[in-house]
């Protein structure tokens, strides 16, 4: 199960990344380094409520302060009417998109962008946020989910309407007529089989009520986007975002200019986990600039990412198992709410689809809703939607084996979906590793080893999650000296660099060191995808893949004409030599990359390969969890003793790296069980809106995550890649609150299991 | 002959360039605009001595100085020995370029570069360089061709030998045995036919002897070079020049690197002429960079540009005509010595080649040497080698007019080349305009016009340069919105951007507008020659239309398949409209541009196009001039009245950018006629290296300059492009020399006819 029984030369080896020099010296150009002469600094004044309306606003006495150079509040972004357009969670009205980036009438959440700022500086900016005045009516907010979907509830939009999803697959949707306003954006509801029967017919039942709060993502560099708009209409944007296309395209319909005119710059970015794939601050830099015709530097401060970029959804679970006696389970039932945050996007489709992943079970229904609220919008993060709903139904798993005492991997094993499963959205699993993944844990030295102790539990828990495909280009230029340059437009997070040029390696034959990537901006390369939903080394290494046969083919070509024989007798190898006929003399005719490489300037002229690649096949991904904890009675604290994390990955082309996007993943999954939330105030304010106070796992709190990989190949790529970034952060939620009522029998329903929480389970008298 | 008469929908209109607004508002980034954190300034050290040994370079001093971060010198370069490499003037010993960056053991003129200083800023750089202590043992310079060519000339390369160039029009080069070193780097010799046979039956025979002296491009942004040697190896250069690529690929052999580990990025260039095309900063600061590791910015002040970057070679020359009593021309002969400079280089073999392009005369001889001396190494220069030639030629054209009392442009037009002449090369010319170019002149209201009045004289001259092919790339993604993004690797010295996007949109059929044009980078594009020789609207813009080509086969294949109908049965039209058969119900089916492009996504992806471009074949292109001027007999000054240029320009893309490169030419020739040179002290101290004693004419001194547009197609070019930018420089300096001698009776064989010059022939006793 490891890469090196595999038949290739580059994927499977731990080269040095590319950009690793840049980035440990502090060459590389961040959001924050990028510099001009003249640059204004903008900066945003926002909501100090949850919930009101805008009266009025007055920003003269902002506009008079020295140094002020322009002020911008939401009059002047082109009003969106109803138009409706594509995004990465199918069909939106743009005016959910543009209110909030910044409000016009209604302010929906405490941090809402009412006006913005342009100065000279950042201090000047900052104080003449304090001369701008703005009048509100204000109005009661509502800040729980379940709360938010009564008809008492305060409604955020009046003109909103419950959307059905009829197709939840395609994300087509309809409209259920409703006379009335509602904060039920939108609903879901998907089932196989017949679930009430099953639950009518089962020996036990198991059920509860989860919830979890919001989360961030955290990434250490806050949101910063400078623009330029030139006085020739071209508009230029430098900004720290996952998807430089899909900024450039959404800015297009926002400011209602053709994609053309826009050039979107993604500097290197500082994490971003899901977070950095929304539009924030580039619309405002743009208008500041369109006034000032300057280039624009707008950045965030850290209580306002924690405030107003989108963490991931809070959400409410009610779940039920029905099983038979031997453990079949016959019956899997269960409903999500999501908290959408102030506009509708909430991942509750993904969460339901992927909630009952790892189970075949022939009766399945699932529910979900995405709810509007008074808190900021979401964004994606990490598989976003499903560590809440896996964690209700991983939960119940643990207590249905349990009630059987049963060990609780052999219940997910005897109850293991794989190819053919079909799943609660009627589609059928093509070739997984769920079961692989099961396996590895059982027979894991971990799983395997005693655990003692007082107060110390161990908890499992599986995870499952679709990942990407999408729309990638890649170009290639084959340069005299036989090395090759390399030119994607994927962002570059979690070392894509490194990965994208391993496949193209592979994929010639040549050596890592030959190929060099570069990362370019929305003018110089193919439209390509955000570098998201573990999509970048499947999707744009396919791209890769592509371009490299083109460059075969054309080599073949290239060594046919030089040679004066058929283009049918010559062939590329997979060591890179490309033969020929013998000549008349019998001797065999080839040349290596580098020796023709060296020729295609005289014989034609040096050769380019292309290609774009939209996969319609992804490779879903499986992954367990092992952990064995120690809760301090006293003080409630949980202690990560140990961490196993296994996962099947498909193809590891850089193994290395596959390793930290799992024990990145896991290290946030534990923080979401144990230490991360958004605590509000009554009246909608963050009270934790600093790193000191949103207390996220650092590498004191936690011991060295253990990883097994475990390569299934996915058939639907040439290597095998399935992509790995996402399903890590799923299991950990279940597997810690599983280990924690092994250690001290309190299931811990609603996350994080922080140590208040725990001394209120294990001390009730003393709330 | 107007390029509206032509099918063309985009090719022949003159729309606003795509660069216009960055460079009028001072946004364009152009090499001195480059910063960095960190950036140290770095100076060179220059030779005050135009010819001597270095005994010893002491730098201790200068990097004790506080603030001095590092020095270099000659031997921090490596010894190339004696390798040999392709450069644009065929197959070059590394060492004469190597020797041009920075001396090693001897000094070879006046600036040559010794060491060079990185300092925290310029003005410490600049003291450090006082600091340096270098030891001469001074050798009597050589500072005129005759001169050097002697036995008695000191000698400036003790190993170097004559090279006799075998096949001039291959560059192929032998060496012819000498026992002895000499100054004659190179020598070639051409001829057809029985020159001497035809002397000797003359009627009449004219000859003279003629020079030129240096003279420097001018252009307006010093060089200024930028350089980061990454501690992974990684080596990136921002400066200006025409080739971001032959920068490349000579750094990699003067450095030892793979070309793969570097990357040039071009700046946007204020003027080049040809001067831009060799390294002189990049590898010392590069050398800098790999010592601080921290980015080096190089500069030269505007005395540097003139001492120590190549003007054009002064020349000298001699050539006689026999003609029959009729004017019919029966032989040309032509013996012409270029200045090299310090080291092999000049333009000798193109200036002896072009010399009698514009006439049809059986028998031909020339000769012409390459010859170094202690003065800078020349550059390429507009054209470079041709004025100086066909200078000589041109003005005896004229002395055999007025000798056989001929109209000259009579006595040109029965002598004129045409389609199949034979050169003095051997190859014949195929489609060209020399005749039309001819009638042209003999038909404008200029030269039908009549001139009177004192000390006022009009003359004319032709002109003929081959224009250049090579190597280009193009890549083109078409985005949904029916727009595309066209990437190229030609730096934009005179339009590029625009002729590109209109090249591009005229391929397929869209609007002008709707292409937008990028330059990028060496590691993101394929390998593109340098911007000059006339190449890239030629060369370039035959890749951009082939990469349309290539988008517009996968927009019908695209159709077929969206309308399942067989690839055969579709067809992309020149009006960007793709047709297919009608549908069952006999419905057309088409999509225009637009209507297709919104659809590529969800079709499989968007499309890109790409192509390498090698032309074989070029476009010839001849220029004649008309002017009239007056002498004033008290200073000697020479007024320019009118002037009108007519060239075959082919088609031409841009009418206002080919209007501006003959005028740009025009102004660059009556320079050299009139008042451009350079003034050397015996010891070899330039003693005009400022743009105020260097005397370039301005828009004061220059009326404006009339072009008339010959449109002759190019029939080995797509759209019948020849190249434009270099022809217009020849013509002048004859035609100014010529209409001198029609004011004042006395011929101009030695230019520029300064002042000074035209006092001593019109008052010799004054001297």
């Amino acid at each position: 199960m490891v890469a090196t029984e595999r038949p290739y030369k580059v994927i499977g080896t731990r080269p040095v990344r590319p950009d690793g020099t840049d980035k440990v010296t502090g060459r590389a150009e961040y959001g924050a380094d990028v510099k001009f002469p003249r640059l204004a600094h903008g900066r945003m004044l926002r909501s100090p409520i949850a919930h009101g309306y805008i009266k009025s606003i007055d920003t003269s006495k902002a506009e008079a302060l020295p140094g002020v150079l322009a002020v911008v509040t939401g009059k002047d972004l082109p009003d969106p009417g109803e138009r409706i357009i594509p995004t990465m969670r199918g069909l939106t009205p743009l005016k959910w998109i543009r209110g909030a980036i910044i409000a016009l009438d209604k302010v929906l959440y405490r941090g809402h962008p009412v006006a913005a700022v342009a100065a000279t500086d950042q201090h000047i900016a900052e104080d003449a946020l304090d001369l701008i005045e703005v009048e509100y009516e204000e109005l009661p907010p509502v800040l729980d989910v379940q709360e938010a979907m009564t008809e008492a509830a305060p409604v955020l939009h009046d003109d909103m309407r419950t959307e059905e999803l009829i197709t939840a697959v395609m994300g087509a949707a309809g409209e259920t007529n409703m006379d009335r306003p509602t904060n039920v954006a939108k609903h879901v509801e998907l089932s196989i089989g017949d679930v009430e029967a099953a639950f009518a017919e089962a020996d036990v039942v198991v059920e509860g009520e989860f919830s979890t709060t919001m989360a961030h993502q955290g990434y250490i560099e806050p949101h910063v986007s400078t623009a330029l708009w030139n006085r020739d209409g071209e508009l230029i944007v430098w900004t720290t975002t996952q998807g430089a296309f899909g900024i450039r395209d959404l800015l297009a319909e926002m400011l209602e200019l053709p994609v053309s005119r826009i050039k979107v710059i993604p500097t290197e970015i500082g994490g971003g986990f899901g977070g950095k794939t929304k539009l924030y601050l580039e619309p405002v830099a743009a208008l500041l600039s369109q006034k000032l015709r300057r280039p624009v530097k707008v950045n965030m401060t850290r209580t306002e990412v924690m405030e107003a970029s989108g963490p991931t959804s809070g959400t409410y679970s009610r779940a039920r198992i029905a099983a038979k006696a031997d453990g079949t389970i016959t019956a899997l039932d269960g409903s999500f709410a999501y908290e959408a945050g102030a506009y509708p996007g909430s991942p509750y489709v993904a969460g339901a689809r992927c909630a009952f992943g790892p189970y075949d079970v022939p009766n399945q229904h699932v529910e979900a809703w995405d709810v509007v609220l008074n808190k900021p919008q979401v964004a994606a993060y990490r598989a976003p939607g499903a560590p809440a709903s896996e964690f209700a139904v991983e939960s119940l798993i643990d207590q249905l084996a349990e009630r059987l005492e049963m060990d609780p991997m052999d219940l997910r094993a005897m109850n293991a979906s794989k190819e053919g499963t079909r799943r609660v959205d009627g589609a059928a699993f093509g070739v997984v590793g769920n079961e692989e993944v099961i396996e590895a844990i059982k027979q894991s030295d971990h799983y395997r080893s005693e655990l003692q102790g007082e107060n110390r539990g161990r908890g499992v828990a599986m995870g499952f999650w679709f990942n990407g495909g999408n729309e990638s280009a890649a170009y290639a230029n084959v340069n005299a000296d036989g090395t090759v340059s390399l030119v994607i437009g994927s962002v570059d997070i979690g070392g894509q660099r490194a990965s994208m040029a391993m496949t193209h390696a592979e994929s010639l034959g040549i050596p890592y060191e030959d190929v060099k990537p570069a990362i370019v901006d929305t003018d110089s390369i193919g439209w390509t995808g955000t570098t998201g939903g573990s999509r970048t080394t499947f999707a744009t290494g396919w791209a890769v893949h592509d371009a490299a046969l083109d460059i075969r083919a054309q080599l073949e070509e290239r060594a046919a004409m030089i040679w004066d024989v058929d283009r049918e007798q010559v062939t590329y190898g997979d060591d890179a030599i490309i033969r020929g006929p013998a000549d008349e003399d019998g001797n065999e005719r080839s040349f290596t990359f580098k020796e023709i490489a060296a020729q295609l300037s005289a014989t034609g002229g040096l050769v380019q390969g292309k290609a774009s690649a939209k996969p319609t096949t992804v490779g879903p991904a499986f992954a367990g969890n092992i952990v064995d904890v120690e809760v301090d009675p006293e003080t409630g604290k949980v202690d990560i003793l140990r961490y196993t994390a296994v996962q099947d990955v498909g193809t590891a082309v850089h193994p290395s790296y596959v390793e930290s996007q799992i024990q990145g993943g896991v290290a946030q999954g534990i923080g979401m069980a144990l230490t991360e939330e958004y605590v509000f105030s009554d009246d909608g304010r963050m009270e934790n809106s600093s790193l000191l106070d949103y207390r996220m796992p650092t590498a004191l709190d936690l011991p060295m995550i253990d990883c097994i990989l475990v390569e299934k190949e996915n058939p639907g790529h040439p290597y095998g890649v399935r992509g790995v970034g996402e399903v890590p952060i799923i299991p950990p939620l279940a597997a810690v609150a599983n280990a924690i009522k092994d250690a001290i029998g309190v299931r811990m329903n609603h996350l994080p299991a922080s140590p208040g929480v725990i001394l209120d389970e294990l001390h009730p008298d003393e709330g």
